[in-house]
């Protein structure tokens, strides 16, 4: 196994990446402002401005009003440069996602995964089909798409484009960046989606300009993405995350993961529906077989004042809370968000009920550095950190020769 | 709160580290030994020792047998140029070792604290009066030391030198240096024992040459020193790696926390002799009140085939094993030490089933990529970790103006 060490050139990366962010974040804006926002040298700002400017990825736009001393140029993001797209394989459904380079989404497409419907060449038909039609539909010329981010549950190689396993599907090694080539010419990048939420809150969410920031993704799934030291924690075979399957409650229920007590089986979305069964059997909240009709169903509840409901979020947020009470003495981060569909559906009650819980499951001092908060992103965070990533391989690739991550037709075919 | 991001000048620093690792672990060496183990490129490595050379921790001893070509310039670390001072203020023990610049111990002094004698005043008395003698006992005159670092349980801000709180003292905000430095003239620096264990680990263990390494400490209290990308994660207030507290039983056994059910009450010294009460309350094996001698009289009984020791440490270890599985699962990491005294006396038997109950809690793929071992260190590693501090101090006090996480005499007391 190779030693994975900082190098100057991820610096560099960074860098590159932060100054990006911060011009997405605020355009237009000046070197001087951005050198100020991201702590760099207005020397190293200046250079990284050229090579965005290079890129093509940001533009100049003229300068800023001077109150005396020489005027400032200004830069933004050249939102229409070019496109960027995001894939997110989920379990159920197939989301796909046209950004411009601002990242706001330009045209969207979504389609079930029916029942027997999850075989790779299928999913990965219907992926292309929705790839070429998202680009038709907002009229970008296939050469403008800078790259195709995909997300799929489960482990993945990011450097051979392989699903390594998906419980959900029982993928196994699936090459599936080489399937998706035979169909599509862009540059394509694979990730999970832990790590897609946790790099889309990192550049447009809750985790920017964080140094470190744990992003639980609350699903049907149940896992961690963690920006430790300003970048992605991914460990030694891109695995880092699996959170949901921390033990929380020694032989407590069983998990489809083989094991017992898993944090996913108490705060995932069945786990959720197993909570509200053990306190209200009978309860009409309850949609057997309809994880989304339950959660909505309890967060309608809850609004109304159900008790029932009120106290299955209560004990659902005792769980979580005492798992990310787990994260925050082990981590010592700066911010947790609550991301995906539950979190989103449950909102601020779930949050208020986690906040007090992990209160009562941490060290004062460590809790009282960590900020909880919900995932302020407005769209779907697995397709925004999808095409994140294929941003950042543009970013990337064009800065050294290797393409780690990166596939295109021609290598993938090859 | 301040960003913490990975700054050109922490690559730089790092490099030197790994640099001056290498030769410590490995002298005498050629810089091209040095460029072909770190990854570095030689002009890296030619300045990085030429540094070294320039702080008199290492020195030029001639050159290589040559097979032809241009001979090659050997360096080794000057054991003899300089010491190093290491403090583990332990909940019963006062222990300060001197080493010379290759890390060897050359002088230790032991005393107990007795019950009533960890009034701040009265243990910087005792670390006083051990420096001194260990100081006096390996003939070293007091300018040759080049630090002194200090490791005291609990939360500690290294760089304002303050304990925090240390729950087993009841300590709150003591100024430690700043009281430390009335007493002694050397450069002092100030962290806590999982940290000490794990930067121990990482110049001169198991996490050596690792870029994520999990240092799990087993004594009394219990805790995780984390490195990942290939430095050790402090989190944003210095307290992370607090794993003792993640809750692994919910509504588990109290711990003196406050809390319920966390990880230290299962498989720290006294959670030990608690699984050995639950299993045999009258076991001649449990000496009520020694948490030393119980977990001693396990050991010996292990090895005598004594069935109740050895259920006793297979329960103890299907404790941990969860435990570290769900470390496993999060962060991904090359290695997981188990490491103190508890994991030093129980050893392989404890290893062993260790292995075998994390096996049973993670997933496949990530347990595949993570090795579980002892600690090889044979000496305190926290006396060992708390002197490398001084050492790390010391190559970066010289290549900056900035003292973080260093006090001088002149500094604290101004």
């Amino acid at each position: 196994m190779a030693t994975r060490r900082r190098t100057s050139r991820d610096i560099r990366t960074a860098n590159r990446y932060e100054v990006l962010r911060q011009i997405i974040a605020e355009s237009p804006t000046s070197r001087q402002e951005l050198a100020a926002a991201t702590g760099l040298s207005l020397a190293t700002v200046a250079t990284l401005v050229g090579e965005l400017l290079e890129l093509r990825l940001i533009t100049e736009v003229g300068f800023e009003d001077s109150t005396g001393g020489r005027p400032r140029g200004l830069v933004a993001v050249n939102a229409s440069g070019g496109a960027l797209i995001g894939v997110d394989l989920a379990e159920t459904y197939v989301r796909v996602e046209l950004f411009d380079l601002a990242l706001n989404t330009v045209a969207r497409a979504d389609e079930d995964v029916p029942p027997g419907g999850s075989r790779p060449e299928q999913l990965v038909a219907r992926v292309a089909a929705a790839v070429g039609a998202v680009t038709a539909r907002a009229g970008v010329a296939g050469a403008r798409v800078l790259g195709v981010g995909v997300s799929v549950p489960g482990q993945v190689d990011r450097d051979s484009g392989v699903s390594e396993y998906a419980p959900n599907w029982d993928w196994h090694d699936v090459p599936l960046l080489d399937l998706l080539a035979e169909h599509l010419a862009h540059p394509l990048y694979l990730d999970n989606p832990l790590r897609a939420c946790a790099v889309a809150e990192q550049w447009f969410g809750a985790a920017r300009g964080r140094g470190d920031a744990v992003v639980v993704n609350l699903g049907t799934g149940v896992g961690a993405g963690l920006v430790l030291g300003g970048g992605l924690h991914r460990g030694v075979s891109n695995s880092a995350g699996e959170w949901g399957h921390s033990t929380l409650v020694l032989d407590g229920r069983p998990c489809h993961c083989g094991d017992h007590g898993c944090v996913e089986t108490y705060v995932g979305a069945p786990g959720i529906m197993h909570n509200l069964r053990e306190l209200s059997p009978g309860s009409a909240l309850l949609h057997p077989g309809d994880q989304t009709a339950t959660v909505e169903a309890l967060a309608r509840g809850v609004a109304a004042g159900d008790p029932v409901a009120r106290e299955a979020v209560r004990h659902t947020a005792r769980y979580l809370g005492a798992a990310v009470a787990g994260l925050v003495n082990l981590l010592n981060p700066e911010v947790v968000v609550l991301s995906s569909w539950v979190a989103a559906t449950l909102g601020e009650p779930l949050l208020h009920e986690v906040r007090e819980a992990v209160a009562r499951h941490t060290l004062r001092r460590p809790a009282a550095a960590t900020e909880i908060v919900l995932s302020p992103i407005p769209t779907d965070p697995v397709c925004l950190g999808a095409a994140t990533f294929a941003l950042e391989g543009a970013l990337s690739s064009s800065s050294s020769s290797s393409s780690s991550g990166r596939r295109s037709r021609t290598a993938a075919s090859s």
